[in-house]
């Protein structure tokens, strides 16, 4: 098959290296990758089974490569390709250009054993250092704003600089909380208060994704057993807590997608806060942070083993608070293996 | 006139708020701010002269718009938008659709008196985070590792996360400062090293943009003035240097931008070095990093009072050492001011 990638890790995943300004061509058994000056030292070391190509325009140099190939078909995802970049590329080529929309997340829906292995050790990686920002919280986050208590999770997430993050993390104090993707606001964090953490860092180029809602009294920890003084939180709380346990012990192969959000939502529902679950179960995660499968309730997508997401459901009161339980899981042997 | 605005920054230009999912319709004397439920709060309180839509699926919700409306044409830059989100957006729609590149970086070329001044702002905080940083090494710096000093970095830059980055900070030691866009690697700088810094910060979403090479003995600072101990180092430091003010100082309204730009490249070829200065003399900054006018040797772009722009010439020998200074001017009554 003959096809042509523009995004980061879409050119990562079939050649091992990648920067911010690639495209790569694969033409049968000829494969190119193409990039500017400032990356030749790094791309001529690292790509592999690809000739690198340095040129200044990327978009012509693709268009002459092309025009000189034999190939009559080519694939590219019509997600990567701006219509101003593609009207450069396909510039009087004769060649059928078939849209493939997530061409590459879908070759990289199902993980493969090494995939999964340094995914879970991001996954632990981003555990340790949930740990590592309790303690930081304990010793010197109390009274500190979520300006400053985010800037401490990059500071822990990332090991001081060690990791990339997988995204910005969210650190939100009660009522913003209520927000799903809240941003840092002046809300001072106080003993008793309500936390919300999500965040995740990078191992290798892959995400990891986790997210945990606590009671933050002076010895608070980022267990998933949770007592909050409010009973209306608490309630909540142990719901999000068994929608999230029921989907991760029974999510099975075969499953749909959605019967895996069902899993999580059904609970949701009973407990009267159906409303207030206001986004999916979850998503794939790789080298992006969102990948495929979309464990949400029209997702027909059929869990296969390999498949690597997260399970997050949560209850968001506008105003007064919001909680969410997030952990990643690996489908194994027919099962779903926290990880 | 009717456009459609899909890039965060161009929207946040038109009223004033922004995120990482929405459109921005002007249609006539109305104007339309779509997102979804997780913004709703911020974009309520935040977004000035629009009306505020929440929808799940914003490409269908600005077709429903637009079928609706009486228009005749809309503009969209074809820079923004995917090849499937425009699908979407146009599907069966009857109005003429007008591509125009880069809509909102031309209309955001010159910079108001308010701009100027933010940039200003962000300029003289990151001149300060430099000092910072030049603390943070002289105290705990040397024999750490670039990936260690990048995290320094951030920390200097983002003043402990009270600010954004404008970019992911480069900090080169030696050889390494020879790639123009050098990752971080495990060299350590160890005193009497070069050291290659290229860092900005954003204030009220404004970037700063600034590079620094120095002779990190154990008294360094990031000033401008530099003495090697090596004479073909510092030969090419005072080339650039010479090549940096050259561009300040004559650099006037009226001007083509390869003109500026050949006020830098002459200098350095004349000294010798024109093949290792590789990239252009500078870029336009604003709300990001990269815009216009782009200082290079093939524009032709008419420099005008209210220009922001780097000046930023370089000398890159490869695997032996690298050398850029990188300034902000703003255009102001004819001349380039230093900001």
């Amino acid at each position: 098959m003959n096809y042509i990638l523009k995004n980061e890790n879409a050119i990562y995943y079939e050649c091992g290296y990648s920067c911010d300004n690639a495209l790569y061509i694969k033409l049968g058994a000829e494969a190119f990758f193409l990039t500017d000056s400032r990356y030749k030292i790094e791309a001529e070391q690292r790509v592999v089974g690809a000739e690198v190509i340095i040129e200044r325009d990327l978009y012509k140099t693709a268009n002459r490569i092309l025009k000189k190939s034999k190939v009559k078909r080519l694939n590219y995802d019509s997600k990567e390709w701006s219509i101003f970049a593609f009207e450069k590329l396909t510039d009087k080529l004769k060649i059928k250009l078939k849209p493939k929309p997530d061409f590459s997340h879908k070759k990289r829906i199902i993980k493969s054993f090494e995939e999964i292995e340094t995914l879970t050790i991001a996954s632990q990686l981003g555990a340790e250092a949930f740990d590592f920002f309790a303690d930081m919280i304990r010793r010197d986050g109390f009274n500190r704003d979520e300006y400053s208590l985010t800037y401490m999770a990059k500071t822990a997430l990332s090991g001081y600089g060690k990791y990339e993050l997988s995204f910005d993390p969210i650190v939100a104090v009660n009522a913003n909380a209520s927000k799903p993707h809240a941003m840092p606001t002046a809300n001072i964090l106080q003993k008793k208060d309500l936390l919300l953490v999500d965040a995740g860092l990078k191992y290798k180029r892959y995400c990891s994704d986790r997210t945990r809602t606590v009671y933050a009294n002076k010895n608070f920890s980022f267990d998933i057993e949770q007592k909050f003084k409010s009973k209306k939180i608490q309630k909540a709380y142990d719901t999000v807590l068994k929608a999230h346990d029921n989907a991760i012990e029974k999510a099975r192969t075969g499953m749909k997608a959605k019967e895996v959000d069902a899993l999580t939502r059904d609970i949701i529902d009973k407990a009267g806060f159906g409303k207030y679950f206001v986004h999916s179960t979850g998503h794939g995660v790789g080298l992006d942070i969102h990948e495929m499968p979309y464990i949400s309730s029209k997702s027909n997508t059929v869990i296969e083993d390999g498949m690597v997401y997260t399970i997050e459901p949560g209850i968001y009161i506008p105003d007064e608070f919001g909680i969410r339980i997030e952990d990643m899981v690996a489908m194994i042997d027919g099962r779903a293996v926290k990880i």
